[in-house]
C-alpha cells in the first residue's frame, strides 16, 4: 500500500526527503505534493518535478494526502502539527519536534484528539555510527559501559539562516542535540538523573553554537553530549569506556577502533613506574600492548529513510509497532528543557527524567 | 647559600625528589637526610647514599634542617605539618597539600603562628605541556580561549597501594586531579562560578579511579578536568578552543598541533551543503584546508625541579615571591571540596571560588 505525503516546507532537509523517497521508497511511500510560504522554494520544488500546492492550505485541503511531513523551521512545528491534525491528517514533524515539552505536550494532545499518529523524524537512529555504539552498549564486547562521550563538531562558526535566530528555535542544542539526545536516550534504558549544561554564543549573538552536556543515568552511567560549531580539530565521534575496554568512532564513515583487556591470564601487568617526559608515574604507565587485544567493530549499518519511512507505513496498517514514540521525543524535550533550564541557572538539573 | 632539606616518607615521589636534587640542584639545596616510618624504606634510602633518621622526630630535632619535605601518604600531611612547623621548620608539602579546605587553613594557621613558609610541590606548573598552553591562553594566537579540556588518562584499572585507601586519601581527584585543577586556576585569572562533577569507582572499591569535573568561570570560560584509569583508547592531554582556532596536545611529549583560521580574506569560506555518509550538513561541512593556517606550538618549555626548588630558595631569602602561594593551594582545595560535594549530592556548586 502506497502513502500518500505531503510536505508543507520545502527546504534543504526536505529536498532530502523528497530525493530519497522518490529514488527508494516507491509502493511505500508516495510524494502527493509540497508547500512553502516562498515563491522561490515552490519554484525549486517545482523544477525538482514535485507537484506544488499554492498554500499549505491548499495541501492540508487534498484528501488525497494521507500524511504531513512538516519541514519548516522549528517555530513552525507547533501551529502546522495542530492545522494538519485538524484536517484529518498524520504528521511526521523534523525535528525538534518542539521547542519545549510543554509544546510537544500540545502536539500529543491534537494527535490524540484526532486519533491521527504522531511521530518525528529521529533520523539517526539508523545511522551506522550509532547503531555500532549502541550494539556494544547492549552486548557488552567491553564490560558494561559506563561513560561516553558523543560529539558533533564543525567550524562553521556561523549558523545558516534561520538556524541562527531565537524566535525560530534556532541553535546547536535544538538542530544536533536533539539528535544525539534521543540516541543515548535509545542506547541506555534508565532514567536519566542529573543534566548540567555549559552553553556558549561564540559567534552566534542570539543563540547557541556550541554545548557541552552532561548527564547521568540513575545506575550512574554517565554520557557527555557536545556540539561545536568553532572546533578546528575535532574530537571522535564517540568515545565509550567500558569497564575492561574501550571503544573510538571517529566518525560519519566509522573509521574507528575497539580494544579490551586480554583475557589470556599469563598476560597479567606487573606494576611499573615508568618515566615520562612529565616525571615517574605509576597509575598512568603505558600498558603492554600485549595485554590489550584489538576486536573488529560491530558489522551493523543503516538506511535511515527505507527504516523510518517503511516504519511509518507499517505502524499505519497495523502492522508493525511506531518506532519513533511520542513519550520518546517527549522525554528528548524534557532532557532539552533541562540543558536550557541548566545553561540559564547554572545549577544541575535533578530527573527522573 | 645551600639549604638543608629534610625528607619525611622516603616513597617513589621521595625518591624522585632526592634524585633530582642530588642531579641538579647543588648549591640551591642538599638533602640533610630522611625518615620514614618503614624500615625498608629507610633501607632504600640508605642504598641511595642518604642520610637516614631513626624516626620523624630526630629529623625534625636537627637543628641543621631548614626546610621539612612532607611527601607520606596524603593522610599525613596535616599531622607531620604541624609538628614541622612547631619544630620551626619551612615546610613544602607533597600534593595534595590536605583532605579538605578545612585541613588546609589548619596548616596555614600554623605557618602563620610558626612564622615560616608553606608551600606545596605543584610541579606541574613547570610541565612543557602545561606552559604551552598556558602562553596560548594568555598571548591568544587563537583569539580568546572559551573552553578547554585536560585530561589524563591511563589504563592501570587498579590504584597502587595507600592510593587505594579512603583512609589515606586516595583517588584520582586527589593525586592527579589536583595538579589539572592548579594549572586551570594557574591560567585562567577570574572566579570559578560552577563545579558539577561525576565520580566513578570502576575498579578500585573505596575510592575514585575515574572522575569528570566540569568547570565555569565568571567570564564563562569552561574548563573539563577528567582523569581516568580506565582508558584503553585516550583522548589528547588538552583540547583548547579559542574564538579562532584549536589546540591540542597529545601527550607530555608535546606532540600536537594548533590551527586557527586564516586571515586572508580572499580565502573566505561560502556556504556549501556537503553530504556526508550520515547525510546532508551544512553547519558541520568539512572546512576548506585553505581557509585554516597551522600554527607551530609556543616554544616554552619547564624544568619544574629547578624551578621549584630555586624559588623556594630564593623565596627564604628574601629574593623573590614565593611560586605556589598557600592562598593559590587553597582555591585548588575549595574546587576539590566542591568536586567531592558535587560527586556525592549529584548538585552543581556555585562560586564564587
Amino acid at each position: 500500500m502506497e502513502h500518500q505525503l505531503g510536505i508543507i516546507g520545502y527546504g534543504g532537509m526536505a529536498q532530502w526527503h523528497a530525493f530519497n523517497i522518490n529514488k527508494s521508497l516507491g509502493g511505500t511511500v508516495r510524494i502527493a505534493g509540497v508547500s512553502d510560504i516562498r515563491a522561490e522554494r515552490r519554484d525549486a520544488a517545482r523544477a525538482d518535478g514535485l507537484r506544488v500546492y499554492e498554500s499549505n492550505e491548499a495541501l492540508l485541503a487534498d484528501p488525497a494526502v494521507e500524511i504531513v511531513l512538516i519541514a519548516t523551521p522549528n517555530d513552525g512545528h507547533l501551529p502546522l502539527t495542530r492545522q494538519a491534525f485538524a484536517a484529518g491528517k498524520h504528521v511526521i514533524c523534523e525535528k525538534p519536534a518542539a521547542l519545549s515539552t510543554a509544546q510537544f505536550d500540545e502536539m500529543i494532545a491534537a494527535s490524540e484528539r484526532a486519533g491521527k499518529l504522531l511521530t518525528v523524524h529521529q533520523n539517526r537512529r539508523w545511522d551506522s555510527d550509532f547503531l555500532k555504539v549502541k550494539e556494544v552498549v547492549e552486548k557488552q564486547p567491553l564490560g558494561r559501559v559506563y561513560m561516553l562521550e558523543s560529539r558533533v563538531q564543525g567550524s562553521r562558526q556561523v549558523l545558516n539562516g534561520w538556524r541562527g535566530a531565537a524566535v525560530n528555535g534556532g541553535g546547536m542544542v535544538y538542530d544536533w542535540g536533539v539528535h544525539l539526545i534521543d540516541q543515548v536516550l535509545q542506547m541506555i534504558p534508565e532514567s536519566v538523573a542529573e543534566v548540567y549544561a555549559q552553553l556558549f554564543s561564540v559567534h552566534c549573538a542570539e543563540v547557541d553554537d556550541n554545548f557541552k552536556a552532561l548527564l547521568r543515568f540513575e545506575s550512574g552511567v554517565s554520557a557527555l553530549i557536545e556540539v561545536s560549531m568553532n572546533c578546528f580539530i575535532t574530537h571522535p565521534r564517540w568515545h565509550v569506556c567500558g569497564e575492561n575496554g574501550t571503544l573510538v568512532i571517529e566518525d560519519w564513515d566509522c573509521r574507528g577502533r575497539m580494544v579490551r583487556l586480554s583475557d589470556k591470564e599469563e598476560l597479567k601487568w606487573d606494576e611499573v613506574i615508568v618515566y615520562t617526559a612529565a616525571g615517574p608515574t605509576r597509575s598512568m604507565a603505558p600498558r603492554p600492548v600485549e595485554t590489550m587485544e584489538e576486536l573488529p567493530l560491530p558489522a551493523v549499518t543503516g538506511d535511515s529513510f527505507r527504516s523510518f519511512y517503511g516504519n511509518v507505513a507499517r505502524a499505519l496498517e497495523g502492522q508493525e509497532e511506531l518506532a519513533v514514540k511520542p513519550a520518546e521525543t517527549r522525554r528528548v524535550m524534557r532532557v532539552i528543557d533541562a540543558i536550557f533550564e541548566s545553561g540559564r541557572t547554572g545549577a544541575c538539573v535533578k530527573g527522573p527524567i
